[in-house]
């Protein structure tokens, strides 16, 4: 057969780099075997057969996976730019993410889901979006932005926007709300990320029918099967808090492997530093029995599968040239990782350089804040609280007697009973909503955050309304962040410049602000772990 | 939580159909489970659950599964309408083919391809439609039609036309032949069909590169495989001929099933009679001790899947409600075929009416065909003929010695020496062209037919003249068709008349006309076991 020689090139015969000497992980054949992979233009080309190359790269017997993909993440929980996330999970392994932007969404609107869109071009890292459908998440709060299925109109050409993001509001979509239903419409083939802690039967049935396609917050085998045989995929999910992996994992088996991916939803930069990212929970699965194969496929080509991504997630002819090397299937220590064919970091290091970042607005329209905002007058004898129950989301609610006569509440350190102020930052409506908390265990200063779910207002705790207003003007001062004051001092603080939400620093200096600030709150009293995650 | 009268109905409680008592074949998780499958608006609402519905079907605990796809079938192969077609299909389970029109698209071009879409329209199949790439095969024959990739734009926005059917010109790819890659270029992201058998190393790299996204003729564990690791699905195909699924059945396994797929390619009307259509495959599997989820996810879910068909291919809540009932997982008896939520079929028999069906031009344009036109002048004292090898479409050339010393050269059923004419039909170019063949073994009369791959002109041999233009008559006659001619007497004859291809009989009168057409060919001397399918 006569082959000219464009052809020979397409073959791979005169490739850009060809990786010799390794054992690839086969995703599509389910093996792992010797190869050489030959790519080109950004795209793999050839393998196993005998190439010629630019440049060639001995492996050396390593391993060759696909690029990893986290099919659910909310990049504004690892509280770093697009940039510095990618500079922090791409040496892990990690090419490609799937965002929901619910939390800038909520702040910024479509000029957030915006920043996601043009942050990503020029980094090795594929950030695909989901439009989030829940923005506000409730009525009952005052958020940045409300979005309806014609303000995503503008959005639906982009490749990168892939679908809807996680509807949350499951009762609403059961009752089939016009405006959710409208937004569902968009995307009439999916994907749909679905979104339903507990939900079960009749209601589960309905919500499903109505489009949600995925879910990610099942806890057990019994609620994942369920969901599963109705048709979900299922999201094994590895968040800083939420952690799911292992109660679900005993579900997988080789006949319905394909319809599970893995996702961290939100994980803090904590969390990354320490355990890493979804390569992370490869190595669980795989420590937990899981065969490397099938472990690997849930971070690669079933993702991408569910998303219908074409020729990506796996190692093989015409596919973009993701890829990671690792030295063996247990430990998976990443050594190199390539991105549209180029290598792009090398022993967990990020070898691509910074690129200018979109800004976006950090909304703190919050006119003259002072102590009189945080009064709050004696309405009885009795208070209502709020009682926090460490490392759970729920809250007790409780009822406290008040055992001075003062005309005006605050909060009595003796019985850990502080206030807590929300500060609407969004419209400048001079809203505060004041209400107090057992558990916090501040026995001076206060603490304040802008990163306070789903809303995003200006979030307070303290001991005395001064060290309150303090660590709140300290918030609106750094256009965002995380503040510890004590005695009219700012002890510690983090910058989130980026919608309140996000800094520009790199992953090591942010989660060290975040262990310092959770030191000073320690020495504060506070009985919290993790105050910033609570608040 | 509140739920709406409209939301319940969504969820099934007031479904159209329920099934009941029935073990589900769960493509999704993996499983067969006890279930109730509810049914509402052509879709499945609700598995597991309590619901009330307008008809409940109690199943006796029998087998329910998603209704089967053929991944690649040439319908005109069977002989029949797609009518018919359907007709003996769809009580086998068979709800979705996808079919290339290779055949019909190489006599009559676009309006062959629109035969299939518009004929789809009211019977219980899902046609989906893949495009063929090569109209004409061969430029060495004169087909009835040449299709470019500008000739394909006007059914490019048809849902029922999926992709580009099988690539069979490989040469021309791996050149990357200007007029296939305009072809290619019309499904970027796929399908496309390969068709590349033996095909391996840089020159099958390079095809694949191409893009063609799938092998069907694949015949052996060490070719699949590498097929597989370089990107193809497999289909598995059991054809009436080529029969690949055993050989290829061993290289399955729980890590890579979801990448192959089941076809027929080409079965004859005795053929879906005896073994049936893609149901038999499953049966086939299941015998050869693959699981039976694992065996039926291969004729729904992974085809699908592969061909991004949209919530079909499992009985899940969503998916269009497309379900075969049988009574076990070992002969898979059939006794119920749903489709879109309404039961088209019982006890192998079909329920459906028949739709009219478009006309199709059936090109006969061959004026006065007469015994001169078969005429050969001797041109030496050797003669070139084919060698037929029984069973095989491969042939031997071989050289005779002409023992007479007439001055044209006629048979000699002495020596099985068959003279063979191909009579173009199409654009009435008036060719003949004239071979002779060894292996047949006519000794009296003549047979032909107007079905020839792959541009299907009229094929005839014969012990005389007389007989074949006899034959080649009758076939102009009938618009098609094949017949057996001896003495001057049509001894049996099948008419053909859609596009000289197919007919409008059931599959058994069919199927009997073919029985009858070979035993008269036998009566006559004919070697051949199904000389129809040779010529």
């Amino acid at each position: 057969m006569a082959v000219g020689d464009e052809a020979r090139q397409a073959a791979g015969e005169q490739a850009d780099l060809l990786l010799a000497n390794c054992n690839l992980v086969n995703v599509l054949s389910g093996e792992v075997h010797p190869a050489e992979v030959a790519i080109q233009g950004g795209k793999v080309v050839g393998i196993g057969d005998e190439y010629e190359a630019r440049d060639t790269i001995d492996l050396g017997g390593k391993y060759v996976a696909p690029g990893f993909i986290d099919a659910h993440v909310h990049i504004e929980s690892s509280l770093m730019s697009l940039f510095q996330f990618a500079r922090s999970v791409v040496p892990l392994g990690t090419t490609t993410v799937v965002t929901d932007c619910h939390e800038i969404a909520n702040v910024n609107g479509l000029d957030g889901i915006r920043y996601f869109l043009d942050a990503s071009r020029g980094i090795p890292l594929d950030v695909f979006v989901m439009l989030p459908p829940c923005v506000p998440s409730t009525e009952l709060e005052t958020s940045g932005a409300r979005l309806e299925a014609e303000d995503f109109k503008p959005l639906l050409g982009d490749p990168l926007v892939l679908g809807l993001g996680e509807l949350m509001n499951y009762p609403g979509t059961i009752a089939r709300d016009a405006r959710i239903m409208s937004k569902l419409k968009l995307f009439p083939r999916g994907p749909v990320e679905g979104h339903a802690p507990g939900l079960s039967g009749l209601d589960l049935s309905s919500y499903i029918a109505a489009g949600p396609e995925s879910e990610h917050e099942a806890t057990s085998v019994a609620e994942a099967s369920e969901k599963l045989r109705k048709g979900m995929y299922i999201y094994l999910r590895e968040a800083t808090r939420a952690r799911n992996l292992l109660d679900i994992l005993p579900l997988v088996d080789g006949r319905n492997s394909r319809r599970f991916c893995m996702c961290t939803d939100d994980r803090d930069p904590r969390d990354l530093l320490e355990r890493g990212h979804v390569g992370s929970m490869v190595r669980m699965a795989v420590k937990a029995g899981v065969h490397p194969v099938t472990a690997i496929q849930m971070v690669t080509i079933n993702s991408f599968s569910r998303f219908g991504l074409f020729r990506k997630g796996a190692v093989s002819i015409g596919y973009d040239a993701d890829i990671v090397v690792f030295d063996n299937l247990e430990e998976m220590n990443v050594s190199m990782v390539i991105k549209d064919g180029k290598i792009v970091a090398r022993e967990g290091k990020a070898l691509f350089p910074e690129v200018p970042e979109p800004d976006v607005e950090s909304k703190f329209h919050v006119a003259h804040f002072g102590p009189s905002r945080l009064k709050v007058a004696r309405g009885g004898d009795r208070l209502r609280v709020m009682g926090l129950v460490e490392d759970q989301i729920l809250t007790n609610s409780l009822v406290m007697e008040l055992t001075d006569r003062n005309e005006y509440v605050q909060s009595d350190v003796g019985r850990d009973l502080l206030k807590l102020a929300v500060v609407e930052r969004h419209e400048g409506t001079g809203n505060v909503g004041i209400g107090f908390v057992k558990g916090f265990g501040l026995s001076s200063g206060a603490i304040a955050s802008s990163v306070a779910h789903d809303s995003h207002n200006i979030i307070a705790v303290g001991s005395s309304d001064e060290d309150m207003v303090g660590a709140i003007e300290q918030v609106i001062r750094m256009r965002g962040g995380f503040a510890v004051v004590a005695g009219g001092n700012v002890l510690e603080s983090l910058e989130l410049p980026i919608a309140g939400l996000m800094s520009r620093k790199p992953v090591e200096e942010v989660a060290g602000k975040l262990k310092s600030l959770n030191t000073k709150a320690k020495e504060l009293g506070c009985r919290l772990e993790d105050p910033f995650s609570v608040i």
